[in-house]
């Protein structure tokens, strides 16, 4: 666990001194500050923050300070006006387009997540390999084939990729992507996948997730 | 990125001296052979499985050494063999339990994840706490009130539970599965949740790394 994979060396501007630290501490408030309007609670103070969060006051206020003055002195933060200026920070108040490589099973269940929608990811476009699926459509959207990429990218230009293709086939195709003008890539591909650098990329492996816990399991027993 | 948040103290036996990479990199390895073998390939050599794992051979050779003998010298690993013993050193070959809580949007889409069934993760219980989805029943398995968490585990054993609650109730919910034996949780809550030393925890945390990655595209806007 704990594996450093992201590729942030393009950031700028203001961005460049936060910490992937403080920005995954942002994402944390603001879930929960969310959480709290849904259960119309309308002030918070950073000590209870910061309890929810598995953090301290200090840290809170100090995550904070780096976008401004938020909140009174003793007063706390509005709810709502925390969640909506921290949405605006983490970016997730706008639309980011997003094609989606790889039809499988992953694919179809990240295409039916409804938090990809909430934080402003909108998939306008889907690659895949299988001659089976390509020219059906997903909610509309048709599926195009991976040889097609830069065309399609080019009718329906998109600013994020997320990758769902086998193993042997995301680094190749990251590669295609990231020629085709891709500026963040989400890689769910059970592989270790690598952008120049200025692009941004994430990886999250569910299934080594998996198996890193069976082995641990599988480790203790007699 | 990269934060390390496992807690794998209770690791006993072999895999106390077998580091999070290399388990990491063996979950890689399998996941490249399973394609390999679907392709037809009979037999590969440390150098091509590297490639592909983003590695080098030498790596390759020593993350297997310290599970024996694999191969011989100069001739390749026997693909299909080496898959089936990873499978069998990952703990995947054999079935583990798992409670699904929180019947939300993710606990669907990871519900009909097959993934999870292809690594050995059976999901034999589903708990949430919402009134109008306890008692209903996915694929047979009926949902069942958190509040009886206790007593659904104590009928239904269970190694595994799989956290897709709000962030506000995760921490609560690991607590109270882990007091009733659960040995391994995956936590996909956006929040930080912690656990005794000896159960496995393992974070997964999708929307946190869809805002880390949009915070790095805004930053960037003019």
């Amino acid at each position: 666990m704990g594996e450093a994979r992201s590729s942030n060396n393009g950031r700028s501007g203001d961005a460049s001194r936060i910490s992937d630290y403080t920005v995954r501490r942002l994402s944390v408030y603001c879930h929960i500050l969310e959480e709290l309007e849904s259960d119309g609670i309308e002030v918070v103070s950073s000590a209870r923050l910061a309890t929810f969060a598995g953090t301290n006051s200090a840290q809170v206020r100090k995550d904070l300070s780096y976008f401004g003055n938020f909140g009174k002195r003793g007063r706390g933060y509005g709810v709502s006006d925390l969640k909506r200026r921290i949405r605006s920070i983490l970016g997730i108040d706008r639309l980011w387009r997003v094609v989606l490589v790889g039809a499988g099973n992953l694919g179809s269940a990240l295409f039916s997540y409804k938090d990809f929608s909430h934080h402003g990811f909108q998939i306008v476009a889907i690659l895949d390999n299988d001659p089976d699926k390509i020219v059906t459509r997903w909610d509309g959207i048709e599926i195009s084939s991976v040889a097609r990429c830069e065309e399609v990218l080019q009718n329906t230009p998109v600013d994020v990729a997320v990758v769902t293709t086998p193993a042997s086939e995301a680094q190749a195709v990251v590669d295609r992507l990231v020629k085709a003008g891709v500026r963040g890539v989400l890689n769910f591909a059970p592989c270790k996948v690598e952008a120049k650098s200025g692009v941004h990329l994430r990886n999250v492996n569910i299934t080594i997730e998996l198996e890193g816990l069976s082995f641990a399991l599988r480790a203790e027993e007699p």
